[in-house]
């Protein structure tokens, strides 16, 4: 994988940059930005670190989390001209994934400014003035492997464990069809490069609270199986009762497929009186995007996500209605 | 890693093998065993596989397991001697792994046959006329890779997936310590001659049947945490209620380390009346093999088992006053 010449010039020549990743970031976001970020910085770069929103819990054990700014605590009326100058987005590929401008007051993009995509999402629209979007990469923590390479960067422990979970994250730890050979033999560069996989490992899966262990099963315990598709609901009130919050519900949609006879597994997760969050995921060629396209989400082939304005038992029909028009 | 030259000397020179892996064979020792046995095929010669016990059905899928006889198949009275002449355990380093001879009426061994091991667990006793035994390899299979690309053989298909099954067994998909950057890349070089890894990996943890499920569910809801242990169990009765057997409890025990707070896991298992198999998973430095001797059972650092004959509460007591010594 080469990145752009036309990118590599870019981070050769200017000397500020703005690296911002996705709203709700997840691991590879940040472990990208933040691994770009430091490499950047031996080069003798300015960088800033930008996410709307606060790194999560299970990702605060990355070495350098801690420089991402929030939009609670910049001001972005101050120095946005300033850092809006050269503008990086990673793991996202328009502007509206890093700021919801509309949602924003007291903020207002500059007139100009050059911007930078770095990304392995389907895209669809043509932000950026240099774009480099990889749809067949594993991870964008991949790409950034590349991008520091190509740059003549050693890679120090900090970068190896921020792009070692970048890859773990986005590739279920090497168990997805995207785990292809050139990503085991990037993760064995960077373990020797410092990260530690065995420690990341539990750090990203195995770090749950024991009020999560409680609302893990109290949603597996809603399990409906019908036709190969399992269904799983997760309340507001189950919340309350476990102490835990909508983070920790990330990956309990992946459990039911661990039954050879489940093709999708959908889960319901009550956000308001008649509303509801669904995360689906399916096995081999069944492309739930589909599903969540029909109702205004996205998402990967296997990977997607959509809200439905319903009560559970309606929403649950609507759902249903789509999946078992692909299976 | 280099398999010893008199090894590789007996595997050229010799033209009949009886290869064989220990009693309640696992995916190391199953695919270990049919991978040499291809691999000396296609150098002319002729190998029988052996084991004990029937393949289990979770490792159905791996392709040449329908080779192996297993002692409900086979005469050893007839044709032992012949079978015997020159045995290579594999994934085990004992006669006694392989047969319990004890228990085997209508067998004798041979009086005289040559013997080689090999192996990754750590070795008692020196049974072996040529012995491999190396402790710092995650798998038996990374050995057995070793030996076919010294013996210049190219890895088929059939290989790769037998090898790479056996290596994500051993490393539980790549995430425990023993992960090396050489078993990435080698995993890496087993993905190009054709196993593919999202469906390997699919077969080996995500081919629950519904009962298994309903199961899992059960053995959690008897979950007890105290000081950091967390103990669950699994009851003959709910073996019933759920249509499973005792194999489908393999890696239940492992879940609960999920939990931040949980340093050792324990699981019990009923056996028959007042006698419980014992199985004991920890993280880091926690070493449960002690435990495990101290009842006449035995493993690894972080993954070990043993039997107890007593009530639930008594056995409990006496795991919990050793594990509590350790943490």
């Amino acid at each position: 994988m080469l990145p752009p010449i036309e990118l590599l010039n870019f981070l050769k020549k200017e000397d500020n940059f703005l690296i911002a990743t996705h709203i709700n970031p997840d691991g590879d976001g940040l472990g990208s930005a933040i691994a770009l970020s430091t490499a950047l910085k031996k080069l003798g770069k300015e960088t800033v670190l930008l996410c709307k929103d606060p790194v999560p819990n299970q990702y605060r054990f990355l070495p350098g989390q801690e420089k991402f700014i929030t939009f609670g605590s910049f001001q972005p009326s101050a120095i946005s001209h300033q850092l809006f100058r050269n503008l990086i987005l990673i793991d996202c590929n328009d502007i509206d994934r890093i700021i919801d401008t509309s949602k924003t007051s007291n903020f207002s993009l500059p007139t100009s400014y050059f911007s930078v995509v770095i990304d392995h999402h389907e895209s669809e629209r043509p932000f950026g003035d240099i774009r480099w979007v990889m749809p067949d990469s594993a991870a964008t923590g991949l790409m950034i492997f590349y991008i520091i390479k190509a740059l003549g960067i050693q890679i120090t422990e900090e970068m190896a464990v921020n792009l070692y979970s970048a890859i773990a994250v986005d590739t279920g730890n090497f168990r997805y069809e995207n785990t292809t050979p050139e990503v085991l033999r990037v993760a064995a560069d960077l373990k020797e490069a410092g990260a530690k996989s065995h420690v990341i490992y539990r750090e990203l899966f195995e770090s749950w609270s024991g009020g999560r262990f409680d609302l893990f099963m109290k949603v597996l315990n809603t399990l409906q199986k019908e036709d190969g598709i399992a269904i799983v609901q997760v309340t507001r009130r189950m919340f309350e009762e476990t102490s835990t919050s909508p983070d920790d519900v990330e990956h309990f949609v992946e459990f039911p497929r661990i039954m050879k006879d489940v093709k999708v597994s959908v889960l319901f997760r009550e956000i308001e009186d008649n509303c509801y969050k669904i995360s689906l995921r399916s096995k081999d060629d069944i492309n739930v995007a589909r599903v969540a396209e029909a109702f205004g989400g996205g998402g990967h082939k296997n990977a997607a996500g959509c809200r439905i304005k319903a009560d559970f038992e309606t929403a649950k029909k609507e759902i249903l209605v789509k999946v078992r028009a692909l299976t």
